[in-house]
C-alpha cells in the first residue's frame, strides 16, 4: 500500500522531533500501522534556520496554506502553536478533508467545540493526544482505555515548568523568582513564563481532560486558575513538616451540582505515588468509578517526547482512513450528540480543605478567635502548627489545616481573620487534597 | 442502532464485575460507544449460587458451547480462566465468526499464537485488554499510545498478591511464610498459591507484553521465573539500609542478541516510582526511544477493575465491528506477518546488577577472597556492607551490590564462593535493576 503523506505545519522543536522519530523508526512504525507514513511537506516560518532534522526529500515552503491545500497531502499536523493562525489553518485543512494532527492544547481548549464540529461534517478526525502531558498517552487512556467507567475525578501535574520550580524549591529550599531565573537559563521557562507559572498552560490541558472524561463541551472560560509565583519557601517546609508536597495540581471533580475544574497550587499527602512527582515529569491520577485511582506519568513536553503522541495519532489516523466515520472513537470520548450541560463551578462553590499560615500576636486568646471565626463557618480543623517566635518578633506563625469546605466559607473566614486586631498582614492559604479514592 | 450482544462465559468474580458496570454505567458506556451493549447470555458452572450480580434478563444455561454457538451472541468474553476448556470455547466462538473478549492471560501467553492465527482468518478481534494488570489500560498504552516509539525496555509489577506480600514483609519486618498464611485468609492469595508467589502468573502477563512491545510471537515457554519464596525480612531490610526496595518485577528488554524476558525478586533503587508501588497495586515502567520512561498504575485484580478493562475492550469491539478487517491494531501490536524472530535469551545470557549475602567467618583475607573470585570473572563491586557478628556468632553477614554482569559469570562467581572454607552456606542472591533510562 502507498505511505500516508503528512503536511507538517512547524518545523520545530517538536516538528523537528516528529520528522527524526518518523524516520529512525520507519520500520516499526510500518509493522504496526501496516502502511508507511512519511512526511511529504512542510512549513516553516524561515527555511534558511538551523534545525533539528534533516529535510532531505520534504518539500518546503514559508506558506502553510500551500501545504494544507495541496492535494498530495493526506494528514496536516499542526504544530505551530498560538490561537488564530492555527484556527484557520486546522479549518481549512478540514474544509479540504484532510485529516489533523494537533499538539495545540490552546487551540483545542478553547475552539475545539468548533473545530470538531467542522471535522465530524466533513468525517475527518482531528487527533490531539499531544496536547496533553507530552508523550504520555492520556487522551486514549481516559477515551478508550477506561471507556466502561464513570469518571470520579482526575488530578494532574500537567505543566512541566511549574513542577520543576516547585521541585527546585523543595530539595533546595530556594525562592520562587530564583528558581525561575535558573529553569529560564536551562530553557525549561519560557522568557515570558506567564502561561506556565500562572498555571494557564495547565488549564488548558486540564479543559481537554475535562471534556473527554465527563462528556463535556469545552470550557476553558470556566476554568479557575491559580498560579505558583506566591508559594515560598516557608510553606513547602511546613507543608513538609505536616506531611505534604506542594504540586500545581489541575482537578476536575464531578460533583451533584457540576463540574470542579480548577488549576491552583495544592498540598497532597506525601505518600501519594503523584506527591513524588518530581522535576519536568507529568502525571495525571484518574479516578473511575469501576476502575478506581489509576495513575499515568512520563515526560510532559521535549521534541521526542511529544513527537511520540504525535506519531501515534498517525497511526491511529491511519487506520481510521477506511473506517466508517460514524464509528470511529468520539473527539471528546462521548459521541457528539451525547455531550452533557453539566455546569462548570463558580470556585466559592467548590469543596476542598485548607492550609492556613497567619502571623499572629504571641498572645493568649489568638487561638481561641481563629477557632470560633473557622467554627462559625461550620470549618473543622484538622491540625494546627505553631512555631515560636523569632528573637524580637512579637508576631508568631500559625499554620492551620482544615477539612474539606465550601471555597465561599473559607473566604468568609478568611475576611474575619485578617480583620482581627492580633493578625498581621495576609493569611496564606493553599488548598490541599488527599488524593484518595472517595472524592 | 440495536444493541450489542454479548454472551459470558463465567459468572464468578469477573463475570459478576462486568455484568454490574455495563448495567450501573450503561448510559455513559453508550454515550462513548454510540451503541448499547448488553449482556444478553451467561454460562455458568452452577446456576443456584449467589452471585455479584443480578441476571435478570439474562439467559443462563450451564452449558458454554450454548453461548458460543448462538446465533444471537455478537461477541463472547471468555472468563472461565485455565488452559484447555477456554482454549477450545474461544476457537469454537472464532470459528463461528464472533468476536472475543478474555481477561485470561494463562490461555493467551501459552495458545494466543494460535489463536490470533485462527481470529485473522475468521475476520474477528480477540482483544485481552485485562489479561494483564487488571484495569489498567496497558495493552492500549503500549500497542498504540507507544506505536511511534522503539520500546527498549518494560518492567512491571503486575502480580498483585506477591507485591501485597513484599509490602507487607518490609513494612512489619514479617516472614514470607507468615504474610502468605494472612493474605490466604483476607482472600489475596489462592488456597494453592503457585501461580502467584512462584511467578508463573506474572511470566504469563510479562510474556504478552513483550511481545506487543517488541512485535515478536508469545513465548512463554523461554520466560524465565523465580519466584520470591526464599526472600527473607533479613534481605528486605538491609537492601533497604543500601537505598533500595525488593520488588517482585517482571522485566523484558531487548539487547542485541535477542530479548531478556525474566520474573525474579529484583532490588530496585527507592527514589524510583515504581519502588513506591506498594500492597497489591500494579504497575509497568516502558522505557520507549522517543517518549523516555512512561509509567502506569493502578488495581491489577478485583471484580470492577478487571471488569473496566473488559468494557473497555467491548467498546472497541462495537467500534470495529464496521471497521476494514485489514486496518484494525493487530493483535499482538505489529502485524501478524512482519513479527520478528528475535530468539529470547536464555537466563545465562543475561546481564543484571546483583546483591549478594553470604555467611562468612569473621577473619581477616575472607573480604580478599571473595573479590578476587569476582575479580576473575570481571564483575565490579558496587559497595559492600559488613554487619557485626552477633553474640556468639563465628560468622557474619557480608553484603555485595556488583555492576552488571552476565548471569553465567555470576553463577560461576557464587560457585566458587561456596566453595571457600570461611563460607557458611550458600549465597543469596537477588538481582538489582536500576530501572533508569539507559537500560
Amino acid at each position: 500500500m502507498k505511505p500516508v503523506k503528512v503536511g507538517l505545519l512547524g518545523l520545530g522543536t517538536v516538528g523537528g522531533g516528529t520528522v527524526n522519530v518518523l524516520r529512525r523508526n520507519a520500520e516499526e512504525i510500518t509493522r504496526r500501522a501496516g502502511r508507511g507514513i512519511v512526511i511529504s511537506h512542510a512549513a516553516a516560518r524561515s527555511l534558511d534556520k538551523p534545525r533539528l532534522c534533516d529535510t532531505t526529500g520534504i518539500r518546503l515552503t514559508t506558506d502553510p496554506n500551500e501545504v494544507v491545500d495541496d492535494p498530495g497531502v493526506d494528514v496536516v499536523v499542526e504544530l505551530i502553536g498560538g490561537y488564530d493562525l492555527a484556527r484557520e489553518l486546522v479549518l481549512r485543512a478540514i474544509a479540504n478533508g484532510k485529516h489533523v494532527v494537533t499538539a495545540n492544547k490552546a487551540l483545542i481548549a478553547k475552539y475545539g467545540n468548533e473545530i470538531f464540529a467542522a471535522a465530524s461534517r466533513q468525517g475527518v478526525v482531528v487527533a490531539f493526544e499531544a496536547a496533553v502531558a507530552g508523550g504520555i498517552p492520556i487522551i486514549k487512556a481516559i477515551r478508550e482505555g477506561l471507556a466502561g467507567n464513570r469518571i470520579e475525578w482526575l488530578a494532574g501535574i500537567i505543566n512541566g515548568t511549574g513542577n520543576f520550580i516547585l521541585t527546585e524549591m523543595r530539595d533546595k529550599g530556594r525562592e520562587f523568582a530564583d528558581v525561575l531565573a535558573e529553569a529560564q537559563r536551562f530553557g525549561y521557562a519560557e522568557a515570558d513564563p506567564t502561561f506556565d507559572v500562572e498555571g494557564i498552560d495547565a488549564a488548558h490541558k486540564l479543559t481537554i481532560l475535562a471534556s473527554i472524561a465527563f462528556g463535556i463541551p469545552l470550557q476553558f472560560e470556566h476554568a479557575y486558575t491559580e498560579g505558583i509565583t506566591r508559594i515560598t519557601p516557608t510553606d513547602v517546609t511546613y507543608a513538609e513538616q505536616l506531611g505534604y508536597r506542594i504540586k500545581h495540581l489541575g482537578m476536575a471533580r464531578r460533583v451533584e451540582s457540576g463540574i470542579e475544574l480548577r488549576v491552583h497550587p495544592t498540598l497532597i499527602p506525601e505518600r501519594r505515588l503523584i506527591a513524588n512527582v518530581d522535576g519536568v515529569m507529568n502525571a495525571v491520577l484518574v479516578q473511575g468509578d469501576a476502575v478506581g485511582p489509576t495513575l499515568y506519568y512520563g515526560a510532559g513536553a521535549g521534541a521526542e517526547a511529544t513527537a511520540s503522541a504525535v506519531v501515534a495519532d498517525l497511526v491511529d489516523v491511519v487506520r481510521v482512513l477506511t473506517t466508517d466515520p460514524n464509528n470511529r472513537v468520539p473527539h471528546l470520548a462521548f459521541q457528539a450528540d451525547a455531550l452533557s450541560d453539566l455546569p462548570i463551578l463558580p470556585m466559592e462553590q467548590v469543596q476542598t480543605a485548607y492550609y492556613l499560615r497567619l502571623q499572629a500576636e504571641d498572645s493568649p486568646g489568638v487561638l481561641a478567635d481563629i477557632t470560633r471565626i473557622l467554627g462559625d463557618q461550620g470549618i473543622s480543623i484538622e491540625a494546627v502548627l505553631q512555631k515560636e517566635p523569632s528573637e524580637g518578633q512579637s508576631h508568631v506563625p500559625l499554620i492551620f489545616l482544615t477539612q474539606r469546605t465550601l471555597e465561599a466559607k473559607m473566604n468568609g473566614a478568611i475576611d474575619a481573620i485578617e480583620a482581627l486586631e492580633c493578625i498581621s498582614g495576609q493569611v496564606v492559604r493553599i488548598r490541599l487534597e488527599h488524593l484518595d479514592s472517595h472524592r
